[in-house]
């Protein structure tokens, strides 16, 4: 528990969320600035800053948890999709630092934008030069 | 292993990639169409259309490969962060039935969108309907 974040102190219940789930080891309530209808946080229980600090042990009951919230989400509000989003860093758009999987169940006809990917694939320069890259060669 | 399956033939080796990670479980590669500089596609190996399709068993094994490669790629690209994006079904942009996560590199003067939250805040009757339905009450 880190004591200046909103997300734990919504977990301790000292500030009022619409609790979809909770356990000992995760949590998920309504996001209060809805993208669509539904849109839920799942957080663990524990605080850790981003996925790079999510321990691997954890891995296994978080995201089953989320799989299973994901399909109920998706099945009582008779959505066609659902993304599942996640973001690490300001550069990224995350806000706050409590490591956490936005929910987002999709409509056909929601009118809510995509990830646009760009309509050229890319070459062979570039493919060679990101895995040099990644792979730190 | 799906006949018709784009991925499955990328992961086969019949169709070609650039491969930025290959187990017996688990093959990452660059998408095609990159979002920004590094965008890669994670998938199991075996064939399932969807995260709901997805064995909770492989959750661990399959997750833990997802942080370590999204660290390596933020690391080896210097971002500033990052997203990590899943889509189920067409409604929510899914276009190959293989299920997958967006790894997306992000820096801070990238220029690309977000998703866009509204402003204002969802209502005491929102939050009511949304609990009710979740929870199938």
């Amino acid at each position: 528990m880190a004591n200046d974040c909103l997300f734990c102190k919504i977990i301790k219940g000292d500030i009022p969320s619409a609790k979809v789930y909770e356990d000992k080891d995760v949590v998920a309530f309504l996001d209060i600035f809805p993208f669509t209808k539904g849109h839920t946080i799942v957080v663990p229980v524990e605080h850790h800053e981003t996925f790079f600090d999510f321990p691997d042990e954890k891995m296994a009951n978080y995201f089953t948890i989320l799989k299973k919230l994901a399909d109920q989400i998706r099945l009582n509000l008779k959505a066609d999709g659902l993304n599942i989003v996640q973001n690490n860093f300001r550069a990224a758009g995350q806000v706050v630092f409590h490591m956490h999987y936005h929910i987002i169940p999709r409509w056909t006809d929601d009118n809510k934008p995509f990830i646009k990917q760009p309509k050229d694939q890319a070459g062979p320069e570039y493919f060679a030069e990101m895995l040099r890259t990644i792979k730190g060669l």
